[in-house]
């Protein structure tokens, strides 16, 4: 199945409103270093796929269908975006991963030396809480914020992708079951789903009922992101990658297709977009059209 | 003048409150990685000073003398001793100060590793967000609470205490102005201490006028702070700071008594913490004795 042109259409749009955002969300009236401005904007403006920050604006409108819910949740798109970017930067660090490229381009600490990279991720993993207040601003209720960053601390922290990342790098030579592999994925990756999700329907003004049913949803969501990357990392098509195949092979990292083999990886990720879309259902949602298709995609892209 | 037997106790009794606090402060029920939640408590429970809480706590009381306000600040008390220990852990790395020691123990680095030091840090930085997030489950008004997570975000991030360390870095060998020096002080030191006023202050329930008068007070106790620290690098006592004495001097740091001579940077702190104290003065607060207190007790200490 080939992802539908609206679907595409509908990503390549939001992808250009969120770099736009993303582009102005530092003010330029705050006296930063030079230096420390330049290395947080190269990274946050390195491209990707700005799956979690869509996902937010999607989730918002698919709880309440207005152009007020997607102004309100930009803020935190951009939040979400600039946890990532942090992660990443501090991972391509010579002490975690040691790694030079990140989509084609030199990673943040071979351009502005491992104690700019530290700063930078500090700088945008601190930013993010205050993107979140700016959501508040355009009149996202102060309780909703408030949970927002509730929601964010844990998830982008210790008990959430931190630990995951912990995890990942503790386990780096042992990891041999799937529950400790699970472990890693539900908190690297999917976690940021989850809140992504979670965010976006909280300013759209979802029930607890819906929050409960979107947290699924997004969970198994998230997890079969997981596990398709790491399908595509031993099967795809480098030059779409942006990074040479099976680099998780070389680095000797455990995976998915590593514990379970290809064909029940593959029926793995068809299991958990179905359940993910299942849910979704469930949580009966004005206008969830957005949302289904973003699954659907996720288990078809080939990059 | 000495320290006064009455503030000793309070500073005294503070600190254990403070540290019992903290002790709790990462939930036993979440599912965390042993070694990182050892390494963020290992740093976290290092000791120090804990000027940053005890300066919310008492400012919370000053201007609203019940112990409601002081238990709704014990959460943001704890969050902004994440921070500082954050940034201590990331600052001692070695791709940053590359330091063995602090207070007398191995640095977090030293003992779990880079990879999980740095991990630590990003950990306490991000917890320190949800901590805030508890007070407002103690009773302090949404509005507040996210009045104090935007505070945080800036006087933390790139144009607060990240843009100090940046600027500090990228000066090492070349800061020569006193306004450079000042820039890399305020941000570095004095933003973390201005925050800790202002959101205990706010939590107390201060007014506007009041919120700026007490900002100026904690802008130049913080820079009264960070000259005092100079100062007795030079000529301190070893056994009581902890650290060799003129570790600055080998370290080719440039410093106040570098730039304005020693005894200039003594006239310097005195002249601050007489210029906080009227403004403290001015903010009228219903009891703000152990405020003024600690003004006197940081220009008067020894380490």
């Amino acid at each position: 199945m080939k992802t539908s042109v609206s679907t595409a259409d509908y990503l390549n749009r939001s992808v250009l409103e969120i770099e736009e955002a993303l582009h102005m969300s530092l003010p330029q009236e705050w006296d930063i270093p030079p230096a420390l401005r330049e290395s947080m904007m190269y990274s946050l403006e390195a491209g990707g796929k700005r799956l979690r920050p869509i996902l937010v604006l999607t989730a918002a409108e698919a709880v309440h269908s207005n152009s007020l819910a997607r102004s309100q949740a930009m803020p935190v798109a951009c939040a979400i975006e600039m946890i990532h970017t942090y992660s990443l930067i501090h991972d391509d660090l010579p002490a975690m991963d040691n790694d030079d490229y990140r989509r084609g381009k030199l990673t943040n600490h071979k351009v502005y030396g491992d104690a700019m990279a530290i700063l930078a991720g500090d700088g945008l993993l601190t930013h993010a809480f205050y993107a979140i207040t700016r959501s508040a601003a355009l009149g996202t209720p102060p309780e909703t914020a408030l949970a927002i960053v509730s929601d964010l601390a844990r998830l982008a922290g210790a008990p959430g992708m931190v630990g995951g990342q912990a995890a990942d790098i503790l386990g780096e030579q042992g990891v041999t079951s799937l529950a400790e592999l699970e472990y890693i994925h539900l908190h690297k990756t999917s976690d940021l789903i989850v809140f992504s999700v979670l965010a976006g329907a909280r300013i759209g003004g979802a029930t607890q009922q819906q929050l409960e049913s979107l947290q699924q949803f997004a969970r198994k969501l998230g997890l079969a992101f997981q596990i398709q990357d790491d399908i595509l990392d031993l099967i795809g098509d480098e030059a779409k990658l942006g990074k040479p195949v099976q680099s998780d092979v070389q680095q000797q990292k455990v995976t998915y297709p590593f514990l379970l083999g290809m064909e029940k990886s593959v029926a793995l990720v068809e299991r958990l977009t179905e359940e993910s879309k299942q849910a979704l259902a469930d949580a009966k949602l004005a206008n969830p059209d957005n949302l289904m298709a973003i699954a659907d995609y996720l288990m078809n892209r080939d990059h």
